[in-house]
């Protein structure tokens, strides 16, 4: 019965070491971004990667586009509309010349992340809670993890109606 | 003892699952690249982001840098040298300007990931084996999954001995 009890335990304990290294799980925290109720979901730096971007301009950043497990199954499946639950991720940092990787390339040719940049941003997917904006809920949050005001969520759904034929979603999965 | 089975049962269940999703688990396959007899790590592609970078010139890529979860938690940790078992992926994909994007934004300024390109990269840390070179191994994997020729390997560890200062790589932590 002792053999049997520690064997409990010590799977257990890898299962609980495997759960808290999931951080997509647990309970969203902060303050909820205005029209669509959405707050900043934990664990979220640490999803997969569904793809990578330069946006030059105003926006002068290195982003990359997250998924939670429902959203990665989906891109790779190819499955759209994207199934409830699915959750994608921008985060962005500043986009600046690395002289170190330039002194080594020879060259000026290198580019990397620098600080966090143009906040956070999430697509959630609810087809009912989220009915007349395509099934998403949008939510920016600032630097601070405060969300961006009433104003700039008011300008997600339309921009992203442009994307309409790939469920509002802009980004390609990087193979 | 029915119900003991039963729970063991269970949760081993979990486990396996969790585990599955755990790609980094499991064993090596495909070539050996030369040198350092290094294999492409199995579910490298679900790792966790270190960071990402464009490179300009000759390279012109986007790139993400991924780490397995030694590597992770060193980068969080701060913890230099990278203990042993990290390993470090470097995936790039061809840098196009996206039309799409960019008819959404009304100004050119949008690039994201293309194909995969300049194959992928690894450095992992065995400090016994890799003795020689800084206690890693370095791996370049053509888009086929072959690994480069021998003098392309050679090139590496010559090239990080520039960083030496932070255990000879190159990437920064992008928060």
């Amino acid at each position: 019965m002792k053999r049997i009890v520690f064997l409990l335990l010590a799977v257990s304990a890898g299962c609980i070491i495997a759960a808290s290294m999931n951080p997509g799980a647990g309970r969203a925290d902060g303050e909820a971004a205005p029209i669509f109720g959405v707050k900043i979901p934990p664990g979220y730096r640490d999803w997969r990667l569904i793809s990578v971007a330069h946006e030059a301009g105003n926006l002068n950043d290195l982003r990359a586009i997250l998924g939670n497990d429902v959203a990665m199954r989906a891109y790779r499946e190819g499955k759209l509309p994207f199934p409830e639950g699915t959750i994608i991720a921008r985060v962005a940092w500043d986009y600046v010349p690395s002289e170190e990787n330039n002194k080594t390339f020879g060259r000026p040719q290198s580019f990397v992340a620098g600080p966090p940049k143009n906040g956070v941003q999430f697509m959630v997917k609810d087809s009912r809670k989220y009915a007349s904006t395509g099934g998403w809920g949008f939510a920016q949050f600032n630097k601070d993890g405060k969300p961006a005001d009433e104003a700039v969520h008011k300008t997600c759904f339309p921009c992203h109606q442009a994307i309409k034929a790939r469920d509002f979603v802009f980004t390609h999965y990087a193979p």
